[in-house]
């Protein structure tokens, strides 16, 4: 494209800042995204976090380093105050060993390239040698006769369906093997479980991420294997039925630790005692260098506290930048502040999260029970759109903000961008800083200031 | 982010097939984007013409090749007809010499990233040396007395304006710097040109593209500086105002050769003598590999027919699919396109381009006299939206497809993807297969096959 092929107004989306469109709140969206978009801060703090920092599970050295790095960076920006506050976190270790080998029955050995799936238990030292019965889903199992799965590792194969435009809707319509299958298999006597990784993307890398285990049941060892390997796995087994596969997992459980949310404050100019949260978590599976799952999250969020101090434009309320901790495996951060929040006798008025990786906007989504909130939403979309965001979809959140919903009943709106590349690099060692770009980040970061101050100041 | 947050309305934008809604267009959207999801073959098509045949000026053989390509694409996909059409294309070559130094006055030298700009001529052998004056923009030219640029290299350092959501819009702000500084520093006696590279993205590359020189005038040299060089040489023109600059560029033009451009022809099944016209432009500048600008283009435009066979969605009208030669530096494939439809009495309808590069979908822009085309827009938007389009803006077409449309007074659509990152390596050795996304390369071939088959069976 060599050439100007459009007017000015089609390819701004129409946007021209005319005579009457200059009300108050056009003059700050349009301040916060100017400097957001020339001079924003969040990509370098960023860079900061993944590259000094790197990945941090809850309860690792590298999380306590990440508290660290969030409440300097607040103190940078300006924030009236940061609060480190004390929640206790389980700690999973991966340990050193992680690999498993198929034998294939006509004496051929493939190695295949395995991810523990987080809280997983670990399988004996010289691991678990067994023969593999692959399975579509959950319900697969119940068709298998008494004791077929005995002392088998369950494969469960289920590719994200790529017709869906939504990314996390294909992740939705299959991560349950993921979540599940352990404590679904365990029952039929399986004795580990290999999982498909929960991406679309074909290539090398497993991808991780949380399981359960049924309190009541027996645990077994959980590990996700890449797609190249999981059609491996696949062909390998229709050719020669019988292959083992020994799968060796040093993961364990250590005792719970202390860790920290770190939450910054910005007090409100007329309403301080009433309360707006924004945030991400800090946490991170230990892997990659949790970019975009979730250092993106709180990067905006810090930057869009940031952008509201510089450039005078503090609303009413008090705003709570909250970086979470232990989302990935527990949210125990989450139900803390909301504890907390309780306990102390706080009012909280709306809450905002950023968990969806750091591209290009798309869209809001809003949760209110009053449903004035969406007339609200409708008022302010076009500001919005100015910078990327066409929809506000009805439902929207975060696994964090979770909890203070449902304490206080309050709205949550969860930003929402492109996620077309999301899971090629969720949970695996690929999420790292280079997948980000910092126009993208800095937009996602306009736009949570952007909600903050229109939620911060509104009549309500 | 580790749950499903949001409930399937929110995540899909409210997408769900309901009974009311299963209307035959309703199927075949879903049928569209269902395959090229899911079975797309653009993205593989995509990485032979980047990495078999590699970038492909106008001209050069690597641009036979890619005819070559295009042809033998289109009659895997089943095309009724391959037409290659002769095109005249000029034939600028880059030459093996592209340097320059920075010489300061304290003795230091300092080798910058430079190419040439398209179409430019070159140094003597031995290079321009000279003083250089660094400018704002065409107009600072003005303010300079008699003399004073005489001899000098002008150096054009306006930066892409950061605060457009759209990049489009950056770049059309100051890329007269690069089309017209050469034309515009010769009557002041300017030796040579030196332009910041068109984007937004601070590294190494340097950007190369399109200038024209006034036919009355003066021919000198310009090239583009990388955005890290760009600011190296403006830092030190402040600490050393009379350093000089040597430049040497081996670019030249040779003889006009014949190429073509390639239409394969899907006929109507109703209506076989009116056209539709979908395409990009098979050319790129001589780096990289031509990837996004505009191989994906090409890739989505195969991939559109071939989906409407494949699918059994041929249009009442006839489609061309064409490859344009020679966008980039003459644009005479979309001019010999338009002539030989009149020569030959062709009826066209309706043509549509994706020259924007192959980032996830965002807009649709169209320009049409009839109005009634923008109430069938808004009809079909509610398609487009369940795939990532949003808003169909007022205005939008192509280099290529505009001398049909003057030609014609047919109404033109332009295929407007996520912007952020497409200047990153617009005409830049960045331009290469690595930067394209599978999914979001696919969405946009769906997209056009929608287009195509709305407008091909639409009843006006």
């Amino acid at each position: 494209m060599k050439k100007i092929l459009f007017t000015a107004s089609a390819l701004f989306g129409g946007f021209f800042l005319s005579a009457q469109t200059l009300d108050t709140d056009s003059i700050a969206t349009v301040r916060i995204f100017n400097e957001v978009l020339a001079k924003g801060e969040g990509y370098e703090n960023l860079r900061v976090l993944c590259k000094s920092v790197g990945h941090r599970l809850s309860g690792s050295p590298q999380a306590a380093a990440a508290v660290e790095w969030g409440k300097q960076a607040m103190v940078k920006a300006g924030y009236d105050s940061v609060i480190l506050q004390p929640v206790k976190v389980p700690k999973w270790v991966r340990g050193n060993v992680e690999k498993a080998t198929l034998h294939q029955t006509n004496g051929e050995n493939l190695s295949l390239t395995v991810k523990a799936l987080g809280m997983s238990v670990g399988t004996p030292a010289l691991g678990i040698t067994a023969e593999v019965v692959e399975v579509y889903n959950l319900d697969t199992l119940k068709t298998f006769k008494k004791d077929a799965l005995k002392g088998k590792i369950v494969f469960f194969n289920r590719p994200m369906n790529p017709h869906h435009f939504s990314t996390f809707m294909a992740y939705g319509g299959c991560v349950d093997q993921r979540g599940s299958g352990a404590a679904t298999a365990a029952p039929f006597g399986a004795a580990a479980v290999l999982v498909r990784s929960m991406t679309l993307m074909h290539d090398d890398h497993a991808h991780t991420g949380s399981m359960r285990y049924d309190p009541k049941g027996v645990n077994i060892p959980a590990a996700a294997l890449s797609l190249n390997d999981a059609d491996a796995l696949s062909a390998a087994l229709k050719g020669f039925p019988n292959s083992k596969v020994t799968l060796q997992l040093s993961c364990h459980h250590e005792d719970s630790v202390w860790s920290n949310n770190v939450i910054g404050v910005i007090r409100g100019r007329e309403k301080p005692e009433e309360i707006v949260t924004v945030g991400g978590h800090l946490d991170s599976w230990d892997v990659g260098e949790g970019a975009h799952d979730d250092g993106a999250g709180c990067a905006q969020s810090i930057e869009a506290g940031r952008l509201l101090i510089q450039l005078g434009l503090r609303p009413k309320r008090t705003v709570h930048v909250v970086l979470f901790m232990n989302e990935e495996n527990g949210a125990c951060g989450g139900v803390e502040y909301a504890r907390a929040a309780k306990r102390n006798g706080e009012k909280h008025f709306f809450a905002i999260e950023s968990d969806a990786g750091g591209f290009s906007p798309r869209y809001w989504g809003v949760s209110a029970e009053d449903q004035t909130w969406y007339a609200l939403m409708n008022r302010w979309k076009k500001y919005f759109a100015w910078y990327g965001i066409d929809q506000v979809l009805g439902s929207g959140g975060g696994v964090d903000i979770g909890p203070l919903r449902d304490a206080y009943k309050i709205p949550t709106a969860g930003y929402l961008p492109d996620s077309q590349r999301y899971f090629d690099v969720h949970h695996a060692d690929s999420d790292v800083f280079e997948s980000i770009h910092p126009r993208e980040l800095h937009l996602g970061a306009g736009h949570l200031a952007l909600m903050v101050y229109l939620v911060g100041n509104n009549q309500k």
